[in-house]
């Protein structure tokens, strides 16, 4: 077998075998088989794709490249949830203690804010003292007390994956649907989970930007994934404007806390639930996501999750009562107000916050990061006051903004103003979550997992 | 200017700036562009293609890359040939010497046989004592001396082709027309020569399987070479049979003299009096192709042609009595004779003589080279005793073989016999020059070139 072939066979729209999917990944990852061989074959899966069949065989090579979580022992269904990113995306954080509340046990290993995009650990580790680097024993510990933990990937998580996306990254690859659901998919099936909901985003402030694109990573993850045996449902979710009143490290914290005392915004309530319900269809704590969405309304009604997350916080290094203190207090020095500017003749409404202009603006503040390298801001962010479809006059109070530095404040405002737009009457109300993208089997009435020993059979 | 964005442009269908596709090949040279960048790029290229201004670019930044031949000072118009690769393929031997004796100076540097197809520097070096690794001074001593030269690329010519050639070997992304396109014309614009014509073959024994494809070369290497200010003529002739009855490294050079002699097989000598026509037309010798072949018809009855072939021998190192004397005699021991055994059935004609089944066989025989670091021998080859059309009975001889080793002769027998094939009725003529392709300027009342002073600008 030699590199050159697979590459001249996936160019010329051949379907590749798993021996030589195999060869080559694993061959990368020893060093054998050089960069420039793997680059010119990722840009070739680029314009030729990969059916089903290749990508779960491609996502299981991957995984198989590094060692994979043992939950086995862990009693409970095992269910995760993944965002393909956003701003002011702050679900993981409502979803885990909710879903752990209904007994629904979620390992959740997250990744950082980069671009435009916030990140689950930033968010986690603005809590003082929060520990995002836990080990696979405690991991597997605070799972089984809290019924949830979160971490960040361990260095020995799919290998394949770390080379293969920065290679990907610096050679224009990065967009591909197979691509990317391997990436995606190895990582989630390494950390242990049976069952996976996916929140695929699409607008302005997405990877995504078209809906339609979207549904096609969608349709590639529950294939894929079904394919390698795992329970998948995906959703298509809106992200033209940001989630949420509260784009920041803390702010972001304190308004999860504000969803798990049932005070939490619409837009991002309704979002939420709609993931939390079908983690309890994959659970098997409901036949359906609508019985699954009252279950979760009622769940939050009574406080465990609440709980939960403060005993999370506990387990995980943070301080549940300086959280509390903290909250609503604990802000950057360095701030603003930004105020309505509405336009001249009658345009009272606002129609639309880009989610994208608002991210781009949240790395000037220091709510994000430029580069890997760059640290974050845990008090550095952005409050709305206002979101579209709201009526507003002029001189009305838009945003707080809070900035890690004078220069990064100035280089936000701008784009933050630029954001806005404002209309004569009010947008068609935005559709949150789009569509349900489901296995092609119909089939709903499968057993709940009850360990996870035989999930990466 | 980041080589990721560049990479992603052309993933995306952007045509490139020349500063961009500078920025690219110069970094790669340097060593400041990564491999992986580069083979990502060429994949993209082979997708997404590039308009002509972006293959003269890349051409003329790949030029730059090395030094360039001085031919300024040598009198008279300079006008190359260049074929894409066959077998049997020896008209750079008869053209060079040809197009001399009517004044056009040929600047040739040539290649080496590499899988199935010859190379010219492989069957000069059958001439005993004949060099093809002449320095600058002596190419352009030979070459006002005797009209022609032949020598081998340095190695400052184009290092930037001999890095991204290496690179495509290797990666999937050789079969791409504009990459092709400016490997050729780079190599061609640095040997100095101010026009032109090109051979792109087609065939079973070709690069190029079929005529559509070869003809898209055609018109790349015309448009493309038109736009760095060279005059081209591409002529596509076809290679589905051998051309001329030897093939083999001497052999070739006796089939040569037998041309320069009026003596030549007819397929041979068409596709020659065909190319020689254009350079007379380019040299600015004749005014239509038409007009052209007949001056180079007299021109080979005059002998001078033959003459000057001599000359060039001596000149090179060679010894031409030396070579008159070996004609005809010098053969590699290990010989058979493969005999005519047509089908049952009335089958009498030979119908085909598949050039890459030949090709392929003479490798074992000595002929070519699998691999760049293998020798050939000088005496091994075939000699076609009836090419297709030709009505044969069973047991006539079809061919002589002779062997640079018994292992393989054995091995070269059955594919030469599979080579041939056999039917009731002889085919088709074979149409041997298809078309020509010329500028999209209609105009061939350019001045011809009176020296190299002013090409490279």
């Amino acid at each position: 077998m030699r590199a050159v072939d697979i590459i001249a066979g996936k160019r010329d729209g051949k379907k590749l075998s798993r021996e030589e999917i195999k060869f080559l990944i694993d061959g990368y990852v020893a060093g054998t088989i050089p960069e420039y061989q793997v680059s010119a074959w990722a840009m070739a899966v680029f314009f030729r794709g990969m059916t089903p069949e290749e990508t779960a065989a491609l996502t299981d090579v991957m995984l198989g490249s590094g060692s994979i979580m043992d939950l086995s022992g862990i009693p409970g269904p095992l269910v995760d949830k993944h965002s393909t990113g956003g701003v002011g995306d702050k679900t993981s954080l409502i979803l885990a203690p909710l879903a752990a509340a209904l007994g629904i046990r979620d390992p959740m290993m997250s990744g950082r804010a980069l671009g435009h995009t916030g990140g689950t650990l930033d968010k986690l580790e603005a809590i003082p003292g929060y520990r995002t680097n836990l080990s696979a024993e405690e991991f597997r510990a605070f799972l089984a007390k809290d019924g949830f933990a979160m971490t960040g990937q361990t260095k020995d998580i799919v290998p394949a994956d770390k080379l293969l996306y920065a290679l990907r990254d610096v050679t224009a690859t990065v967009e591909s649907i197979p691509l990317i659901t391997a990436s995606i998919l190895s990582k989630k099936a390494a950390e242990g989970a049976g069952a996976l909901v996916f929140d695929v985003k699409y607008g302005s402030g997405a990877f995504m930007k078209e809906a339609s694109e979207a549904e096609k990573l969608a349709r590639s993850l529950v294939d894929t994934g079904t394919a390698m045996g795992k329970k998948i449902i995906a959703l298509l979710t809106n992200m033209d404007e940001p989630l949420g009143n509260m784009v920041g490290n803390f702010l972001e914290v304190e308004e999860s806390l504000d969803c798990l005392e049932g005070r939490g915004p619409a837009d991002l309530m309704e979002v939420t639930l709609e993931l939390a319900a079908r983690m309890t269809v994959l659970g098997g704590k409901a036949e359906t996501p609508a019985a699954g969405r009252k279950l979760c309304e009622r769940c939050l009604a009574s406080g465990k999750p609440r709980e939960l997350f403060l005993a999370n916080v506990a387990s995980q290094g943070g301080n549940p009562e300086k959280l509390l203190e903290l909250r609503g207090r604990w802000r950057s020095p360095v701030t603003a107000e930004l105020r309505a500017r509405p336009g001249g003749s009658g345009e009272t409404y606002i129609t639309k916050i880009d989610a994208f202009k608002v991210g781009y603006a949240s790395v000037s503040l220091g709510v994000g990061r430029g580069r890997t390298e760059d640290t974050v801001s845990p008090t550095a962010g952005i409050q709305f006051h206002h979101k579209s479809g709201d009526r507003v006059r002029d001189g009305d109070p838009l945003m707080t903004i809070w900035a890690a530095s004078e220069d990064g404040l100035a280089a936000a405002l701008p784009r933050l103003e630029e954001a806005v737009e404002y209309g004569s009457a009010p947008p068609a109300a935005r559709t949150l979550v789009l569509k349900e993208i489901l296995s092609p089997l119909p089939d709903r009435s499968f057993q709940p997992e009850t360990d996870a020993g035989d999930e990466n059979a």
